[in-house]
């Protein structure tokens, strides 16, 4: 049998990084002979649990069919979301939470999808029903790509098997108390001094076409949302730059708080705005900023209003 | 919880119709609420299963978004053989052993797809997982819609999985000699007196554009390969009729022996028989076929060398 990599998506975080490093250990287990790599650096979140639980940090690949010429996709199907060589290549297998999209295969393929909060979770039990163990370092990665996808479990996103998978992982990866831990994680990841104007706004970015208008919809992490917003002038002309060069109507950047779950969204453009705050039910200050307490998910609690506002 | 329809493909084999009866089962037994419905009458191998084992073919549907917002697919993704209001549908899970092409969900959702010879197969491993009985008449059927893609496990779609899991099934259905089974389902699919020209011809055929060509390739499953030609003027004016009305260049019919795992190609067209036979490195006769000696799958066996010869 040939090798194959096993990746997640560009722009990774921690749950795509760990997901190839899981699911590259559980094939192995089973026989194949795959590498876990990854599109892009660790982030600093994804840098702190590597060192908390001892672990390398997969190497980043540009293209994969110099190399091989299959590979098995983790936390990802969406070509555009991949490695830019992705048409050269054989997707023989697939873990992933999304929707589907684009995804086209030539031949029949191995591929489990869950519509659950984290991949981490479904690749956990995935080892469980196979009766494989999962060693404890890589159980505590495991651990923490859950934390960071659901907030430590406050995202809507979350359901019962990622409180399930928690537990468990906490458990084999010997973290006493994952609350705790999970805080410092997410504080790890929420380090805005550290980010640059561009990471901020636009680094966990996606665009959305709603109604005929495109949007960009960033999102970042804080212990403190005035960690975001003293920044917010610079924050403004780094979104209206991005705005004229891709032709965005509207940047939305939605600031979480991760220790208390609640969001602040700031609000850039001309036109529109009075359907934005339809959608949310507030009005936008005149530091066009809105309270969004207890929002935190963007796929869940801002592009399905948005989209009814738009659309509706 | 809404209740769900849960279906196979039009035109259903017994694979179709069986995976979907055993996917509303085991999903009735986690709490969902299900009914496995049809997108076409059973055929004549499935109808002898159905009695064989005692159970009631599903009802057939036109239409699913009257009755329904969310559907579970079973053997088969692409939304040209789904049924015809599938872009009006929430599709929430999906077992398959086809390649992923045109399915796209707005949503993340359940799917388990496996490159293996029967859905019936997936399905088996899922009930054994999950520690679900399968009740002895339904295993019956999932038993004859293994024997049914696999041609009793003589084609090389076949995979260990399908092996273990007749073994399986054939004791949970209580069925002693499932080769000796296996035979009289296929002589009961297989017909060819009770069919019409139409149905032999293209009562199972694909279309495929190979190097610019459009042509039909049908299969049909005989018990005597001389029941099919001996029909063969006849066969040749209907194959010619839908060449006329649908622009394909070339119909090949692919009949094959069950009892012997052989087949014979007709070919019929104007042009690029060299290519036909160069494909498969054998001349036609002057009755337009050739022997095609362990030929059985359409999928790995004839679509192939017809690529490589068309595209190559």
């Amino acid at each position: 049998m040939d090798k194959e990599l096993v990746f997640g998506h560009q722009k990774p975080d921690t749950d795509a990084i760990t997901a190839a490093m899981a699911f590259s250990y559980f094939q192995n287990q089973l026989g194949y002979e795959t590498e876990a790599v990854a599109l892009g650096e660790p982030n600093s979140e994804t840098q702190f649990a590597l060192k908390k639980f001892g672990m390398k940090a997969p190497r980043v690949i540009e293209t994969a069919a110099n190399e091989v010429s299959k590979v098995m996709l983790v936390d990802h199907n969406e070509p555009q979301q991949s490695v830019k060589d992705i048409d050269q290549l054989t997707v023989t297998h697939l873990v992933d939470h999304h929707r589907i999209a684009g995804f086209d295969t030539a031949q029949p393929l191995w591929a489990t999808l869950r519509p659950y909060g984290c991949v981490s979770t479904i690749l956990t039990e995935m080892f469980r029903e196979k009766h494989i163990e999962i060693p404890a370092d890589l159980a505590g990665m495991m651990l923490s790509a859950i934390i960071s996808d659901t907030l430590l479990l406050n995202s809507p996103t979350t359901t019962d098997h990622d409180r399930e998978a928690i537990e468990y992982l906490a458990k084999v990866a010997g973290v006493e108390d994952y609350n705790k831990y999970g805080v410092e994680l997410l504080k790890a990841g929420a380090d805005v001094d550290s980010k640059s104007d561009a990471d901020i706004v636009d680094g966990d970015a996606k665009t959305f076409e709603l109604g005929g208008v495109k949007m960009r919809i960033g999102q970042v992490n804080a212990v403190e949302l005035e960690d975001v917003f003293k920044r917010q002038d610079d924050l403004e002309k780094t979104m209206k730059s991005l705005m004229a060069d891709n032709g965005y109507e509207l940047f939305l950047l939605l600031a979480t708080n991760i220790l208390t779950s609640d969001s602040q969204l700031l609000v850039v453009g001309d036109s529109n705005l009075d359907k934005v705050e339809a959608a949310f039910g507030h009005k936008l200050g005149d530091n066009k900023r809105m309270d969004l307490p207890g929002v935190v998910s963007r796929k869940k609690q801002v592009v399905p209003p948005l989209t009814d506002a738009f659309e509706g």
